[in-house]
């Protein structure tokens, strides 16, 4: 019996580890697995031979992985050259290691890719999509996604109520997702009626226009009191300049301007009205208690789906899901060529985009509805005048 | 039989609601109390006699008050005129309201106390303690507050996740509380184990030395790799100025500096070590999901408790919590005079502080771990040698 390798790469999600938990239930219960290693740092870990045992953790143990945040077996980000692939290639064999799954993004998938080459056959690499930007090509969407999504509906709809109690100033959430705008554009899954936050949603895919900005915000500061925003970490103006810019640059230190930072100071300045930004950061990727249970058990079935596909002699493939149907919700098992997913960057398309650029579209909405495993919280509500909810005096 | 008023003031809190059911629960169950109104947006909605009639809300409205977040009749900052004193207490009047109850901190219990001696004893008037800062003296702790902890406690605990699978940087946590440390202090019952995050805790009661501050960062990176670093937003210097400067300043307009985007900075800068700060911000006083099951209860009794001293004829007092015992935890109600409480702030006790500044004692992680209601979550971790976890095989 030959021995299996699960390496982690790029950032984690609050998912990762049910991957991790999909691919090693799956291997335990094949029989044919002697040895189940988890390399500790990713593909660090595997060129400096650190590697834990899971075959031998505890089941119960194994069970805190559905709902712990980040990698329990850590990861990286490390630069590999050529080299560091032939030497890779020599030290799983040396481990007798004949089957090895990569869990990530674009970046890791091609680090899947390279070390399949580097092998030659001899070791079955396959992958586990992961990543909280929703950008790998091919695939419906990638587990780690859905419960980004899901903790930035639950920001937003929160973060409103308070907003609402006081309505006298403009909230600026600025969210996750440099390039592609899917976790910002979640955020419109946070209004049940008509009329509820967010008021806006600042998509990187749309260049940023600081006049129609400010004049938006305006309009909606006077009709409504309180206005929250929702933004993508990275916006850009129409020439591919950062909205905000960078705080400092020296060598190759840098720290990139806080957009929602940025645009709160530029509302106050600009239009007089109070406002303030707020940037719940690494936490949207890293927050058990928003995870999706949809999100979570995708995540599962594509850690056995990846480990399935070596033990049964594949390589060279990523798992995935493509979408059948949106209502009822059904996704399938597919097996993706990893060279259609390499560094291939999926950014939202146009008719999941607003007219005015502002907003998303109902079209989105019921694409990612499913995705996030719960309704939106109901609350109570005896301020407004909607005849929905209270009895007002007049 | 005559009405019951109930008004908010100040910030909202994750659980100011749930005061709000107690305190219609009590005055609807009493029998004596004909309409119970709510004030729309607090004492602002008082002087524009704009009320709810909160006694004809259906009951399963009501009790979704329990896990709303905000506040759901509105709150107000205006700031009040004798004169105003003397409105509200005429308006009171006309729509025969006896009974008269404030929810909320320092200020509103200053606002509680004058409109009392407005009312020259023919209104009665209580109040209910509301404050995720934790400043108000007399009492043990406040409604609002234990929840405030707990949203910081998962905060922590789940970014620190997320550092540890990339130990490479420092991660600044930026929490509310100005002027009162409470809120950072909490984020030390995060840690389960020795050594777990937050790894610094930097409060507003001790001043900020730039030089002390980098020394320790740079032991901790040296240390550790990842590490979590929890700051409140008021950081103060020895002469009192705050850490960050303003961002600008013009005329009444102005934008705070961000302590923790300018300590990550700082890091960058001095140290040459990747660093990033998160501000979950006013998410922190409005997250519903991280709601302290016994905060939420205390602010039902709360909110009850001074419904009953005002209905049987006690006024100028607010409800509050001694406390009898840590373990068990026991808290006894009580009713404070207000003017004991007026315009008051508590701070952290010098006891509750470590000795070098830079985290808090045991003794207020006993004070504080009861507040929760609940414990950390207990996470999966494989790459750590601790012993304790996973196998490791070298």
């Amino acid at each position: 019996m030959a021995n299996l390798l699960i390496a982690h790469g790029g950032a984690p999600t609050a998912v990762i580890n049910a991957s991790l938990y999909g691919a090693v239930m799956e291997a335990k219960n094949s029989g044919v697995v002697e040895h189940i290693y988890g390399a500790v740092h990713g593909s660090a870990g595997i060129l400096s031979e650190n590697f834990v045992d899971l075959g031998a953790v505890p089941q119960e143990e194994l069970e805190k992985l559905l709902t712990t945040p980040g990698s329990a077996i850590g990861t990286s980000r490390t630069h590999l050259e050529p080299e560091d692939y032939q030497e890779m290639a020599r030290i799983l064999k040396k481990h007798d290691i004949r089957y090895v799954l990569f869990t990530g993004g674009n970046g890791s998938m091609d680090t899947c890719g390279k070390l399949r080459a580097a092998c030659q056959g001899e070791i079955l690499v396959a992958g586990i999509p992961k990543t909280i930007d929703n950008d790998i090509s091919v695939i419906d969407h990638a587990p780690g996604y859905g419960s980004a999504a899901n903790f930035i509906v639950q920001c937003t709809a929160e973060i409103a109520q308070d907003v609402h109690s006081l309505p006298i100033h403009v909230c600026i959430i600025e969210t996750m997702g440099r390039n592609a705008g899917w976790i910002t554009a979640a955020a419109a899954l946070a209004r049940r009626y008509k009329g509820d936050a967010p008021d806006m949603i600042c998509l990187p895919e749309v260049p940023f226009d600081e006049e129609k900005f400010l004049a938006r915000v305006k309009e909606l500061s006077d009709q409504k009191g309180g206005v929250v925003v929702v933004v993508s970490e990275g916006l850009k103006k129409a020439d591919g300049s950062t909205v905000a810019p960078p705080l400092f640059e020296e060598g190759r230190a840098r720290y990139d301007g806080e957009v929602g930072s940025y645009l709160a100071r530029l509302i106050i300045q600009k239009l007089g009205i109070k406002a303030r930004s707020e940037k719940p950061g690494i936490w949207g990727r890293a927050c058990a208690q928003a995870q999706s249970p949809v999100d979570r058990q995708e995540a599962v079935r594509m850690g056995a789906l990846a480990a399935r596909a070596v033990l049964e002699g594949t390589s060279g493939v990523m798992a995935g899901l493509l979408r059948r149907s949106t209502s009822p919700y059904v996704c399938e098992e597919v097996l993706v060529p990893i060279e259609q997913v390499m560094l291939e960057e999926r950014l939202m398309p146009r008719e999941f985009i607003s007219e005015d650029g502002f907003d998303i579209t109902d079209a989105f909405c019921d694409w990612c509805r499913p995705l996030l495993g719960c309704e939106p919280a109901e609350y109570a509500d005896f301020k407004t005048d909607t005849g929905r909810k209270g009895v007002r005096l007049h």
